[in-house]
This record gives structure tokens, sequence and C-alpha cells, in this order.
């Protein structure tokens, strides 16, 4: 038996588009030989719905256009789509009113519902915001085969691969029981560094420890924050690959279960990557893409500073876009180094982009003019330097404004972290590009992109970072090395590591306090942040829900936790 | 039995300090002859903690702490705190590693811990993401007393009351077959308009059909969007009031168990609120007080335009915070009448407030000139009226910066729902504190303020609300009348209606079609807005959560849903 996989890229709540692309898929699957086709979760909609699912209207257009679309597919294929279920006993006996769900569509009709059992909430996941847990183990069968059926999460519980249980079920094992022939599972699984070669291990050893082959969906596409990398994949029950779709494009790939040797036949297999940042690199491109053909735009504007950021950030959206899409705008100011105009002028010609330049002094000047008299006798500081800051974000969103282009903005996630970064000014932006990119990394992609051909000129990358806003200013002033910063914020962001682990790790005391003491800090600056392309397992948007007015800094890398208390509610 | 409710306002993280003032509460309790203290949910770390939970040193700290307090505390007064628990056989069977408990804190130790039962996942709370729900019906004995004891939520679910069940389970019936004595609860309730009213209905509810008395203690205070206002109170088992805290402050209350009776006797019961206006009034001032204390701030800074909305932000920052904390500064540009500057003058002289005037003529034409190259043979328009808006969200920034003082944005509910607002302009603020009242609302709580004593100048209620960004401009040349726009976005963003209900409810089609394309389009602003002071059940912050780059815009309000689908994928 054929089975068709589809790579669906959805828009997000367009369900009429997303139906279409459905259909599409499956005229192909059929004209191909396929009996069944499989969707990515959810692929009527788009993941992540969010709040849209809270609309009644929106769940009745999903049902609408589901019922509609069984009817419009050829009749002879069972085609599994994703969308949500209304639970009627919801008000009668508690529970949430939806299920996440896969219909089984066949001769004009949706024949059977199956429900997710697994529902994560966690990082960027609300599920149980929305959805009540399916209950039975789900399958079907077809020609004769007993399919399993699964979503995402489902197969995400294997407690010997985690060496701990997230759920207290494993749907995975129930099916084994139940004697399927082979499982299958939709997913709409987020990009995270090295996530498709965990997702194969993690199904390499459920398919040998239940002996059953089983066929993975994800998704395509960027959704806001989101970067779904595809990397659709089938698994023999040896654990063997039968096949794998390309990354970061849409797909239709085709895999056959061979009745007399009950398994799945080899096929296409798309290679690996060479190295993390290919990976990333794919991913920005496709984020930024689809984020800015989502909302419904066309061309970007970004500020060129002459600096690694912006420079990586213009070769990602020159890739995604085109050079013609892609405005660069230089904004010097008299604390501007002239490596930084022609730094700027160089990566604009390598990437054939138009370039602009509107200098800043006037602006500047006609600011501490207006502002003199309530600032005088005070000091240059930090002030003055974010002005400098705001006036090229408002030059920026006056350019945005005026053409319809998308302002990029272009800061890292170390900077994020430790507040390096203006609000108002370079946060200024619809898409942070790289936000979820520490600085390091931004240096060995750029390295990376440099491989083959100069794209990124060599100065840009070799001069020490600076955000020039008071004469020879450089990151390192107010910053430890990168490469100390970004494993302090390894371990304190993503590791959930305490200060005394860290220190623990090697790092200095003072610099790790410093360093929690900043992220702290920081937080209203990232709660007013454009949505950031993830990349990590932990990225500071909607997976990140920390509170602004907290006196949480965590607990001082020099003393116990028993100390601390010891010494504050001592006199008690 | 005396039983003291402490009313506390504890500080997100604040753990030592937290429990500095569970341990003063616990000494003027036992000094007025308490046997029982209660404090709100989660007093030791404040509600809600959020990914702090996700630490382990925050989780240990709070051990810790609980512990140390244990030690501290009078040792024949019973105390119940609100803490977190870990789940220890969350590795071994699933689930979260967290429990949200109340600890029963006696002679020196830690006696008991008690689970929450009911774990709210909707709106703010994201409570399925740290906890696993306790199973067992929760109690504990005291002087011979029954006394059952919940979290929250957990008196949430009585579905005689709601007319339909959230949850499988209610712990209040629960209790009552277990036959308690009486029933308290422990909560962290934020506000809304007439939350208060429903949590007394819906108690005195529960008194009624289970007849047990009820003790419900609230956290009081703002914690980021969120305002908690107390009113803690406690109901004899007919129902009846025997006691109500104050809302908006801290308190200490004491009420009497009476044993021959079974029942709570009659104590102190604070009045209710003249009216909603004064309510949210209350809940405002005492949302950015806290949040400029608990942000380690003492001093704020505001645009003054003359219009209502920064006049009544300007009146809610005076009763915060003081007279001499809060700075006005008022940035006329050519386009700005007269009476722009003269009624925030006036409004500055009713405050009492310092006010500084920074023209922001020049600064345009600056932009012009930067600009006019790039903007040769365009016509005025947005981008030229959003310049002016974020050259004065610059200077208001670069005031803030200079000399520490919080930035207040201004803007209202109805504006930031269509979008009729700058980002990184008006928008800008570490505060928005009316982002959720709509604008009809702003006006009957200026009428409202202005009762006894003009604070408010008439001018300002009474001219047509402007904004002033190009000559002759109102708002009411883009947007609908406010009555209509406000009653629209009720039922669109906070009933979840649809546009064909909407227009069934008497508006016309093409308006409501049109505020909801704009409320879909908006997104992106809203996500980059301040934390904004929470007042109803549905207010675009933590609890928002919307898709950016997503294709619904509601079904059209003119054409049934299967018009509406038939249409588009009717050729497939």
């Amino acid at each position: 038996m054929k089975i068709a996989i589809a790579q669906l890229n959805p828009t997000i709540g367009d369900c009429c588009g997303n139906a279409q692309k459905i259909l599409e898929a499956a005229q192909h699957a059929y004209a191909a030989g396929a009996r069944l086709l499989l969707t990515p979760e959810l692929s009527l909609c788009g993941y992540p719905p969010r709040d849209l699912l809270l609309n009644p209207s929106f769940v009745e257009v999903m049902e609408i256009t589901l019922h509609k679309l069984a009817m419009d597919l050829p009749s002879d294929l069972a085609v599994l789509v994703g969308t949500v279920k209304e639970n009627i006993k919801a008000n009668a006996n508690g529970g949430k009113s939806l299920f996440n769900s896969i219909a089984l569509l066949q001769s004009g009709k949706v024949q059977q519902y199956f429900h997710k059992r697994l529902l994560p909430t966690y990082d960027v996941f609300d599920e149980k915001r929305y959805f009540e847990a399916g209950l039975q183990a789900n399958y079907f069968t077809l020609n004769g085969l007993d399919i399993g059926v699964t979503i995402c999460e489902d197969l995400w519980n294997d407690e010997e691969f985690w060496g701990k249980r997230s759920y207290t079920i494993n749907p995975i094992a129930d099916l084994a029981v139940l004697g399927v022939d082979f499982i299958i599972n939709l997913s709409a699984s987020p990009y995270s560094v090295g996530k498709n070669n965990l997702r194969e291990a993690m199904l390499k050893h459920s398919a040998i420890r239940f002996g059953k082959p089983i066929i993975y969906v994800n998704q395509v596409g960027g959704n806001d924050d989101l970067i779904f990398d595809g990397r659709s994949f089938a698994l023999n029950s040896k654990g063997e690959l039968a096949c794998r779709a390309p990354g970061y494009i849409t797909d239709l790939l085709l895999v056959e279960y061979d009745e007399l040797q009950q398994d799945l036949l080899k096929s296409s297999i798309a290679p690996p990557y060479e190295c993390e940042e290919e990976e990333i690199w794919q991913s920005l491109v496709l984020g930024l893409q689809d984020y800015v053909r989502k909302c419904k735009f066309s061309k970007v504007v970004l500020g060129l500073s002459g600096g690694i950021d912006s420079s990586l950030v213009a070769a990602i959206a020159v890739e995604a876009l085109g050079k013609e899409n892609v405005l660069g705008v230089l904004m010097p100011s008299p604390y501007s180094s002239d490596h930084s105009v022609n730094d700027a002028l160089d990566l604009g010609k390598n990437l054939g982009i138009e370039t602009s330049i509107v200098p800043i002094g006037q602006l500047m000047a006609e600011y501490d003019k207006s502002l003199g008299k309530l600032f005088a006798g005070t000091e240059f500081g930090l002030a003055e330097e974010n002005i400098q800051s705001r006036i090229r974000g408002n030059l920026l969103m006056a350019i945005s404004n005026k053409f319809g282009h998308l302002l990029l903005s272009t800061g890292n996630k170390s900077e994020m972290a430790v507040g390096y970064c203006t609000l108002y000014g370079d946060m200024n932006g619809g898409l942070a590009v790289i936000a979820d990119v520490p600085k390091t990394r931004v240096f060995s992609i750029c390295n990376w992109l440099n491989r083959n051909k100069k794209i990124i000129p060599q100065n840009v990358i070799s001069k020490p970072p600076s955000a020039e806003l008071k004469p020879g200013q450089v990151d390192q002033d107010s910053l430890p090395p990168y490469e100390i910063l970004d494993d302090i914020l390894l371990r304190f962001v993503q590791m959930h590591q305490s200060a005394i682990q860290i220190v623990a790790a090697g790092h200095k005391p003072e610099i790790v306090e410093k360093v929690i003491k900043l992220v702290g800090r920081s937080e209203f600056k990232r709660r007013q942040a454009a949505p950031g392309l993830k990349i990590t397992d932990r990225a500071f948007g909607t997976g990140w829900r920390m509170p602004v007015a907290s006196n949480w800094v965590g607990v001082k890398s020099t003393s116990s936790v028993q100390e601390v208390i010891t010494n504050i509610i001592g006199n008690g």
C-alpha cells in the first residue's frame, strides 16, 4: 500500500486556503497511486492557532470546511486531516470544550475522529488551555491493515528513551498492545537546533522497542516566532530510515508499506545538514520569508550599521526575499567610525541591495536643543546614547510607513538577554530575525556563510563589536567577552542553572551575578520586543513568561541558600 | 475560635520579604488571640510567579524559607502559607514536578501540605504549565474542628451556580461529604469589573447549598498587569456575610467561629463600592502604585496632550504616588490647537504637578529634511503623522532615562483594539495604565472623578477627541462614534461574538466588518505594547494570545458561513 506524506505549509486561520492545499496534495497523491494521505497536526487551521480557537465562529468554519473538503477529495483516497472537534460532554462532565483531533476523510465523508492524548503545556505550548485529552488508543483499518494514529506529543513520552515519564500513559505502548501494523504520527513540531536528529533518535528507539514501523509527518513553514522545519520521515520496524523529506520546503513524499514483509520499503531519503549553522540559516530564511509573506508584505527595510548583526540579517533577508526586496539604510552619527559606513556599503554591494544614507547628526543636535533647558547641567549619558538609537528607529519606521516595507530588527539573543539594546530604538521592527541567536553563533553563521564566497565583509567579522553610541565605545566596555557571556546565558536561561552551579562550572562569581542581574532587569524590554524567530529550546518569546515587577535575581553565588535566608529573616 | 485573615501584598519572587510579612501578621494575629492565621494562595512567592517556577533554585529558596518561617512563628498559632511542593512521583509516574500547595505551619514545623485540585488554565492563568493537580479532599483538625482547605479555583466549579461544570470534580462537595465544620479558601483572584460581587454571590450559593461557613482570603496588590483587589470575606452557614475586608489595602481581619452555634459570628464588614467607576479607579491607582514601587521607581513622567486619556492617567498617578512624583510634559506641534496646551496646563494646575513644555515643530522639520530625498514626491500621510508621535515618544523616553522616571503610556482599550495608536510613539512606556479601559469608560470615570471637585477640566471632557496629528483631525474621521465602537468591541473581543451576531444586535454590517478587520490588523502593535492594567474579563495582555501572521478576520456579516466556504473552495 502506498502512503503519501503531505508536508504542508498552512497559514494560521486560513482554513479555506489550507483546505485547498490539502485538496491539491490529495489529487497528486491519488494520481501517484496512494491509498492514504497524511497531513500535519491541525493542518486545516495551521499550528498554532492560539486564541482563535476561543471564537465559536472559527470552530464552526473549520467544521464546515472539513465536511466540504471531504466531499471534494478523491473518494478512494483515505485522507487524515488535522482539525478540532467539539467535546460535547464538556458542560455536563467538565473539561475543555475542544479536542485536538485528526479526521479520517473517505468516500465523501468524515468517517472517524481521533483525539490527541498528550497535550503539551510547557514552553511555547498551551494545549491544555484549549483542549481536552483523548482517552482512547486511536486506530483505524484500511486495506486490512490496522493503522495506529498518534498526534505529535503522543509519541514524546517513551520513558525508556527519556529516562523519565512526562505523562502517565504512553500511547505508542497502548497501540503496540493492540497489535497495529504500523503507527503514524501527525505533527507540528517547531524547530530548535538539533531537533530533527532528536526526533529521529527518539522514534528509532520506539520503532525498535515496539517493533513497529512509524511514519512521522511534520508541518513546514514559519508562523510568527515558530519555525517548522518539516523533515518528515518514516522508519521501518527495525528503526531504519525508510524515507525522509527535505527540510524547509513543502513536499509530497511517497512511502510503501509491503504487506508480505509487513514493513515499510526504503524510498527517497533527503541528506542530513552539513552543520548546525546550515540548519539555523535555513530556519531563519524560512521564518523571515513566511512572516513577511503571511503578513502580506513583500519588501523589507533594515538599518545597516556595518556591524555583524545587521549584516547577517540583511543576508538572510536577501536569501528569503530576493535582493530587489531589501532596502538597507545607513544612519551614521558623529560617533560612527568611517569603517561603519564603508563596511555597510561593502555588504550592500556584496548582496546587491539598494542602500540609502540618512545621517543623524542634525537630528541629534535638534534633540539636544529641544531638551536643553530640561537637561541643563547633566552629563552625556544613557539618555543621549538612547536618543541616537531612537532617532534611527524613527527614521526606519517612517520609511516602513511611507513605502510599506516591513522593518526587520537585528538584535541578537545575547543583547536581548542582558538588555544591551534600546527599546523603541534598535529594537524597533515587525520581526526580530536573530533574537534567539547568541552572538557567538552569529559569528559562526557568518563564517559558514562565507565558506565559498565573501558575503559578509571580513572587517565586519573581525572588528570588535560596538554600538557606537559614544566615541570609542566597544561592547566589551560593559559586557564580558561574548564567549563567556554566552556560556553563562546558556546555563542560566536555557539550562535553569543557579549562580552557584554556574560558578562551579568555572565562571567568576562577580561576572555571573552581574549577568544574572542584567537578565532580570531587562525583562521590561523583552516584554515589548518584536516576535523573534525561535531556534533554541528556550527563546525569549511566547514560551518565556516572566514577571516584570519581581524581586528575584537568583541566589548569590558566594553564599549558600541557607545563609541568604538566615541573613534576611533571621531576626524574626 | 478566633481566625485571622491576612490580606497580604507580596512582591513576586521576594520570598524573604514575603515571609517577613507573614511573620508580622502572625505576631499581630497571635497577640489578638487568634488560633489560626490564613494567608493568600502562594503567599510565600506572590501570585503569579510564572516561569520563575522553572528555576530549581527558586523552588529551593521557597522550601528553605518556609521551614525557617515555621521556626520563627508563634508556636501556638496554626498558620497556613501558600507555597509550592515538589511532586516526588513526577519522574516515575508522569505529571508536572510541582504542586500549588498550602503548608500548615505549627509548633515550629511544617505539619502538612494541601495541594490545589482545580488548576485554572485559561485567560491569564497557566497553572497546568507548572502544576500537577492534587487528588484528595484537603482538611485538618484544629481545636477539635475539622477545617476544609481549598485553594482559589477549587471553589469555582459549583455546577448549580454556573449551570455547567468546568472540571469533573467539585472539591467543596467532597468536603461537605466528609462533614468538615467549615471551609477556608486561600486565593489570589485578580480584579475585573464586578468580580467581588460575583465571588460573594458564588460562595453564598455554595455556603447555602452545603450548609457550611466559608472563609475566603484574597491577595491584594498589583503584579504587572494583574490587580488583586483583596476584599477577603467570610460567610456563615446561611450564606450571610460575617466579615469583609476593605479592598485595595493590606489588612488583618479577625473572625470568630462559635463552637456552640457551629457558625461564624458577625464582625467587621467593609461597605460596598458606590459604583463601578469607583472600583475601577481604586484598581488602577493600586495597579500603578505597585508597579512603580515593585519596579523600584518612585517618580513617573507622562505626556500631557490636553486630551482625556492622558488627563485621567495623570490623575491616577497623582492619587497613587503623590503630586510631587508626577511630571507632565507638553509637546505641542504646529497642528496642536491652543486649547491642547491650555487644557493640559489647567489639568496640571488642578493636580498640582510640575509641567514642562517641549515644542516639537523644529524636530518635525528636521525629520522632514533628513528624509527629504527619500520621501521626495510623496504626500503627507501616516508616516508623517507617526513621526510626530514618535518624536514625543523619544523625548519622553529621554526624560525617563535622564531622571529615572518611569514613563506611563496613556492609550485606552478602544484605541489599542483598533490600532489607533502609534507603536514606538504614544505607546511608549513601562506601564499602560488605562489600556484595558474602553474610551466610553474613560469618560464615565472622569465624570465620576469630578463629582465633588473639578479635577479634569471640563473642556477636556467636552471637546471631541483628537490625535491632532494633522490640521483639524478628530478621532471620528477614522472611527465610528465611541459608543458604537465600544459596543462592537465588547461583543467581539470579550463575548467572542461573530460578525453575524454583532450585526444581529443592531450594528451596521460595514462598520462591524471594518472594526473586526482593524482588530486583526493591529495585533502586531499589541504584541509590542507595555503591560496594561487588567480590569475586564478579556484584556489585551498576558491572557490574549493571538497569532500575528494569520489570515482570520472573522466571518463576513453579510453571507452565511456556508456561502463563504463554498465560494472559496467551491471549484475543488
